[in-house]
């Protein structure tokens, strides 16, 4: 009977269902210390979030042949699965990628309007007893470019939305798919300084890797520009619901405090949880603590996702998104 | 040289216009004593906003041949305005409907996933240093149906942004334009309540009058689905940027605090500038100080479309606008 760990939780109707496949389901979180003793030689699989660090010294001490022969990632971004370790390791690995597209494209255009209406600041300023009606004019988004870092189905999403908005949408993506790009009616920009220099507006929907760590740096902060298309101030605006560290946040921060940036949202940290940043101190910052995914439905869909993920692994077919 | 009264503020720009056309421009905001002591009779025109109330009483004051002839609503609902006693006193009155238009749409788009996505209290938490992403699992606005009470222009293009995110929108609206909302791919209801019973997300559209005072009350939100149309439970969720009074702030307070009413979002108070409402203890709360006009564009627009106003007023032709 196979045995599989879910080490950061899964929705309960998908443990159900796996349990009546005959598979004994464990639900147990062990920490970094826990898992360098081998822990993982007692399981058949493992079902991660990002919480769970699958790196090069855990994936070292799995036994080849009795240790996991699957890991599945409960969502996207796998920056915290060592992938060539668990090849070497014989190791099978899987993500949900579809699962969480639209909650991830709802928070964009949230906190997108939240930081160019000051609703975060709005409500902030009211528990106070101000009624800052005067100091919180904004800009709108319609009228504006957008520029979307990366064009997968998340970005395309935002776009479908920013569109109807009335922006107009700006990209790139080195592994652009051209024929989607032009369907959305966006403008293909074939550097990422270019979409910098053309949108007053930015919204990053790339993989953290070597070449988009602090992607969102001090220069291209400033290449940006602070008049919308239709002629208004509505300064620039940034926002990261993709991976923590493709955002310098201290670029981030300087921008902000100088005037340069009008606001930054962020989702995501380049250390998780975030902790006594200096951010926090900051009106037009906009934080969120890493919630892309977190909605029932997208929960829900990652569950039913992974279920057929592992029946079919365990049935001796080649999962559908495996990655290695 | 017509003298005109700026009472609650305009945009810079449209001043300066007018004071072109040779107009003398007396920026001024006078409290209610002070308007009843007949000050507007040193006037040929007056703008406001909504701070000013320009009711019986003071209409009463003004001189039929040497007070004010022309009062402007730079925005668009009249409440303030006592329509009536401006016809008695030969007054004419215009607002300016169509400028403010996209910058409420955007704020109400962006209230109604602030809520669902805990955007606000996210931030907050942030702030106390508490990283509550467990506790802050939303529902996406995808395959839920969106009830708007009104379908004018405002809830046209939330219908339009709403479409795009996925929502299947309802709408009931007494003077309905059915063409529109055809177009608009809209399941037209023939009264209010049957808007609500459909439901999970209302959103209001409509003018303050006596059919809409306290529409939004306790029965209706106790009509309201707590399952969206995809079967996932969202609960129910208000959104008010229209006008103070439509919805009734006890109920809204009552149905957050006994779990009947998931989240409230309201830009507009019965009484404004909100002041120690009971509202602001309550996490599920979110407020702003009636900023659904306070962008650059829309002040920019509405400043614009005044001095056009004003303009044909003085060169004897009938405002586009005018209600009376």
């Amino acid at each position: 009977m196979p045995r599989i760990l879910i080490s950061d939780g899964m929705a309960d109707e998908a443990i159900r269902e796996l349990e009546g496949f005959g598979h004994e389901v464990v639900e147990k979180h062990y920490s970094q210390d826990e898992l360098l003793t081998g822990v993982l030689n007692n399981y058949d699989a493992i079902v991660v979030r990002s919480a769970t660090k699958l790196n090069e010294k855990v994936l070292s001490t799995i036994d080849v042949d009795n240790g996991i022969k699957f890991i599945g990632r409960a969502g996207v971004g796998v920056d915290n699965i060592d992938i060539k370790e668990a090849t070497k390791k014989k190791i099978i690995v899987c993500n949900t990628p579809q699962s969480s597209t639209q909650s991830v494209v709802e928070l964009t255009i949230g906190h997108l309007i939240s930081s160019t209406r000051h609703i975060v600041k709005g409500d902030r300023k009211l528990r106070e007893n101000i009624w800052a009606k005067k100091e919180l004019r904004g800009t709108e988004l319609a009228g504006k470019n957008l520029g979307l870092i990366g064009f997968g189905r998340i970005a395309q999403g935002v776009s479908k939305v920013a569109s109807a908005i009335g922006m107009r949408v700006h990209c790139f993506d080195p592994f652009l798919n051209k024929e989607i790009a032009n369907a959305n009616n966006c403008i293909i920009h074939t550097n990422v300084d270019d979409v910098f220099k053309n949108c007053t507006h930015i919204s990053i929907h790339c993989n953290l890797n070597e070449h988009t760590y602090h992607l969102v740096n001090e220069e291209r902060i400033n290449m940006m520009p602070v008049y919308g298309n239709d002629g208004n101030k509505c300064g620039r605006h940034i926002v990261n619901c993709a991976r923590g560290g493709i955002v310098d946040e201290d670029a981030i921060y300087n921008a902000l405090k100088n005037g340069d940036l009008s606001s930054a949202a962020l989702d995501v940290y380049e250390k998780e949880p975030l902790e006594k940043s200096k951010l926090l101190e900051l009106e037009d910052f906009h934080g969120s603590p890493h919630i892309g995914a977190s909605t029932i439905e997208a929960q829900n869909r990652i569950g039913n996702e992974m279920v057929v993920l592992l029946k079919d692994f365990f049935d001796g077919k080649r999962p559908h998104s495996a990655l290695n």
